[in-house]
């Protein structure tokens, strides 16, 4: 059961709380149980397939604006048992920040998810669509005859991620996700879900796209990371492969930029087998340095991964801060998070469900983030060196990320999608240093000696 | 000899205009020899290596503010024979501005210049480093040792070229290029000037490198765009390349950006025989179009390449579109103008002779632009639309530019000299569609349909 805390300001903002979260919940077991009209209406994003029992406590803080120090004090006043409540939470968040008696919301995770997958077969295809962001790549028909096939689980699993957290963008940024849904010559699409220059988010991007085809034994090799061979009839292989992605770059230097990727390959050979593996990885990338910030992110990826192996999260935080390396700068592009590819193992169940755990990890990683900085003031200066780090994050984008570079070098690509991870406004400045000893040395220092953050 | 023809608003105005660009120009032949006390401090860009005898006019025009149609009725006023006509000129036009006399510069070459390169005998290699932005990367000694040797006169001609094109940046600007000198450890070395924020130029690099050692067999090839194998003493290679390269990104939307880059290589096979060739080129990045400045930039190259070989600006102006494209956009950069590489004919003098033409070019292609343009009014719609540019320059830059790519990829490069030619701000915003009809959707139709200037 995983623990997200919030500390509110005061008592009086604190029974607000209890209010309102729960007036959010739909059909969970909690104590209090009022209903939203919303909720009648529109799925609550993550309401079926967030952690079942995952857990929020509501902390009341002695003193308004207390520090990180402060913020470490905490106190249990409320729980809530149900998968919608890091969402439900964050709307609270804003709600009270809105009011102007939150003045701060720090979070930690603490206890470990339960197993996940169960509702998938409890719950009809044509039900877990309507939550979705616009009608899935893959005809509904389609989807329902092949309901067991692990590319329909994959493909539901990818919509219902950014649906989810669409949605808990939407609620904290009170804008709304252009929707596009495009079509590949070649074979599938994709849908992009776009929000530009809202009140929170510069630019928030989540792309689902299910493309199928045939590759060429060459192409094939390239897919893969480890370049395994692959034997196809006439050198030509039939393959499906889907993912979702997203990147969203705030307004606020004090929230960080945030990436995740979850994504699925399948091939079929000459002889029928299929090659498939899992791909994936959620990273942040903060402007500042946040401890509290990076404990939490790492800390919530880690109770993901310790659930199905304890080698997970080491390796994949260590291949993370491998990959998002800026090479021509010394310096990685993030604080990290994890990140793995090719992975085939221990069997496809379990991948997958390995796959699921972390694609319902990036609201509880990320959210409560945001809530906590919504409304940290900043000056100029804070704001160039977003900028500044908003360049990097461009140059590793273009120069070094083989998604883009795959993307952009396949015939029929989206380019807007793929490139739709590059922000609205970034910044190159000449020679940019910064003094020593500031908040800006502080991130480089980081940056360029990836740290142990769990 | 080349004819530089500004506009100027109305009589009053050009009459300051002719005392003073010869206030400006020392030592030359020309109506009136009026001396500027700083001209015998700091030799003035271009007094010694632009065409001798190139002449400038200043042209009355009737009507204020006269737009294009009425720029192109032109009456000559005024003749200047000298070398630094073209700099100072612009210095003129930039005083007549702040004067507020001046309404509209618009100018147009008309005369070919003549065969360049016979000062390089008489004047002294000390007396030619005086006018640079810093010492040159090669000591003065050796320079001096080496007078005939292609490596020294090409290192002469990229130092001065930069000393010119700097100087006439400074002037309409204001502002004053910050200079760096670095070495590299494996040899060689280089010598940045960047002005960042100026008043005219949001960024302006102008980068000089000569760099030496010794190359892999493999390298060398990569280094040749038509990947010449050379045979090295047990496999290496030793070899000297050095280039000057610019980006200038104005503020305003109606300055196009421009870049130029001019190169030497020299590679010493296993016999001691040595291989050479030239590269470069110039070209320009409107935000919109303007069919006068794309006539102006591309007519000047055309001079140039025309004294040299009548098939250089044809062959040079189409290698430039198809090289400058953003194959993911299906859209050029810019407008082009002129790109070559391995120009190792008909004989290196005269190969030499030809680069000479196009470095001295630079100044003349562009300035009279800037100029044109200065005082030009623009909306916060079309500053949107220059950021969007700017992006589109960062993804070529990045994704597909040799240079860039083989320098972010060489251990030892100066990352800074190299990411220089970055904009600083850019901008990408999710399916940005101009509407038809509009000036921006002109100018898109433009790139990707690029078309004949001259």
């Amino acid at each position: 059961m995983s623990t997200i805390v919030f500390c509110a300001a005061n008592k009086t903002a604190l029974t607000s709380t209890r209010r309102c979260v729960f007036s959010h919940v739909k059909g969970l077991v909690g104590p209090g149980e009022l209903q939203s009209p919303l909720a009648s209406l529109t799925p609550l994003p993550g309401s079926r397939w967030l952690p079942r029992g995952s857990c929020v406590r509501f902390m009341s803080q002695g003193t308004a604006g207390g520090g990180s120090a402060a913020g470490r004090s905490r106190r249990a006043a409320a729980a809530l048992s149900g998968a919608a409540a890091v969402t439900a939470a964050a709307a609270v968040a804003g709600l009270l920040a809105n009011r102007k008696h939150f003045q701060r919301a720090e979070m930690a995770t603490k206890v470990p998810q339960p197993a996940v997958g169960k509702e998938e077969e409890e719950v009809d295809i044509l039900e877990r669509c309507r939550s979705f962001m616009s009608e899935p790549v893959t005809d509904v028909g389609v989807l329902q005859e092949r309901k067991a096939e692990m590319c329909t689980r994959m493909e539901m699993l990818i919509m219902e991620t950014q649906a989810e957290f669409c949605r808990a963008l939407q609620e904290v940024d009170g804008g709304t996700f252009k929707v596009d849904q495009w079509r590949r010559k070649e074979g599938g699409g994709g849908i992009s879900c776009v929000m530009q220059d809202g009140k929170v988010f510069e630019k928030a991007g989540v792309n689902v796209s299910v493309v199928s085809g045939y590759l060429t034994e060459e192409a094939a090799k390239q897919m893969r990371s480890r370049g395994k061979v692959l034997k196809g009839k006439d050198g030509k292989l039939p393959f499906c492969a889907m993912g979702v992605s997203s990147v969203i770059h705030p307004k606020n230097p004090n929230i960080p930029t945030v990436h995740f990727n979850y994504r699925y390959f399948e091939i079929e050979e000459e002889d029928g087998s299929k090659q498939w593996w899992f791909g994936g990885g959620t990273d942040l990338t903060p402007v500042y340095v946040n401890e509290e910030d990076g404990y939490h992110f790492h800390n919530t990826l880690k109770e993901a991964c310790d659930k199905h192996h304890s080698q997970y999260y080491p390796d994949f935080k260590k291949w993370c801060d491998r990959y998002f390396y800026i090479r021509h700068r010394g310096e990685t592009r993030g604080i990290g998070g994890i990140f793995f590819d090719d992975l085939d193992s221990p069997s496809q169940e379990e991948a997958f469900n390995f796959v699921k755990s972390c694609a319902r990890t990036v609201v509880p990683c990320y959210l409560p983030i945001v809530y906590k900085h919504l409304n940290d003031s900043f000056t100029e200066e804070d704001k160039d060196w977003q900028q500044v780090r908003r360049g990097r994050y461009v140059e590793f984008n273009l120069v070094y990320d083989r998604g883009v570079k795959f993307g952009l070098a396949t015939p029929g690509s989206r380019i807007e999608s793929i490139l739709m991870s590059l922000p609205l406004t970034a910044r190159w400045e000449y020679m940019h240093e910064p003094a020593k000893g500031s908040r800006e040395a502080r991130m480089l220092e980081v940056l360029r000696n990836p740290k142990e953050w769990v």
